[in-house]
């Protein structure tokens, strides 16, 4: 099978990172916590006087090489490919580019190893990507392509009212993408 | 039309950008002119004394980002997508990845403009990319899928052996992916 996993809150924990950066630089603002996050974007759900600021945590220099693996993430995709499926990790970059392209290489050494990083896509459009399954936290996507994978939707607080597609965290994986037989 | 077109010896010009540098930095040491360059990758044309020095001239900071592009190359891809063409810019990273993928950004945004940067793919396996056709100067293509777009092949001295696919160079593009009628 030809796996394609998405990065940001799905292989890194973008989520949790930002929680924990907001909340050491700016204690004295509010936060959303994690089970309460209802928007894709983390900047959606916050009011208008905090956006900038959120933006700047966010193209912040180590914001993205900071960020933790969601639990369970990194053993899923060295799984995966112990069993002989190809994982190609998805991300894109965002605007402020310069501050997120080398971190995302070099998390993606940092935590899964050198040979994963010719395994890393940078792509804004995702269904110019060819695979069986894209494992994404995104709620739809929309491209130039009629999408060739199955979206698998990775369960998080904020994508809890998509229905009609398979959902999959880090402790079923097995058992949603290949029944629960391997 | 999905055109799909690769960066290094096609969009930027790799192997002028290399000869500009390595005669600047290494005067004393021989050179291979561009019209008798015979292999893919630079390296393998020079004596094994060398190699380690032309990949470290590769590696270091700003020769990507210094690159000039090839002659009508810029136009071409704006041309494409002024006729209604989606156009993707396909690259990949060095191993030395630190020293490349904010540069390789950076020039497009700088020669081609910001919106440009969206449109920029990073992809080591490019098979797994669709599109209706590769312009691209590596002389064949291996991956994890059948390739789903015709590998029309950028002109270049090194490639000249390649039979059996369509040969494009930036003044006549036009003709070759459209006929020549518009």
């Amino acid at each position: 099978m030809k796996i394609l996993v998405d990065m940001d809150g799905v292989l890194a924990d973008f989520d949790d990172g930002f929680l924990k950066t907001w909340q050491n630089l700016h204690a004295d603002k509010p936060f959303i916590p994690i089970d309460q996050r209802t928007t894709f974007y983390v900047v959606d759900q916050y009011p208008e006087e905090l956006k900038d600021l959120i933006r700047q945590t966010i193209a912040a220099p180590n914001f993205f090489g900071s960020l933790p693996p969601l639990p369970g993430s990194v053993e899923a995709l060295t799984g995966m490919r112990a069993m002989g499926h190809d994982v190609y990790i998805c991300t894109s970059a965002i605007s402020a580019f310069r501050s997120c392209v080398v971190e995302k290489f070099e998390w993606v050494e940092a935590h899964l190893g050198t040979d994963w990083v010719k395994s890393l896509i940078f792509a804004k459009d995702r269904t110019m990507l060819r695979g069986d399954v894209l494992i994404d936290d995104r709620p739809a996507y929309e491209g130039g392509f009629v999408p060739s994978w199955e979206h698998v939707i990775f369960d998080r607080p904020y994508n809890r009212e998509v229905v009609g597609k398979r959902r999959l965290t880090w402790d079923d994986w097995k058992a949603v993408l290949f029944g629960g037989n391997e």
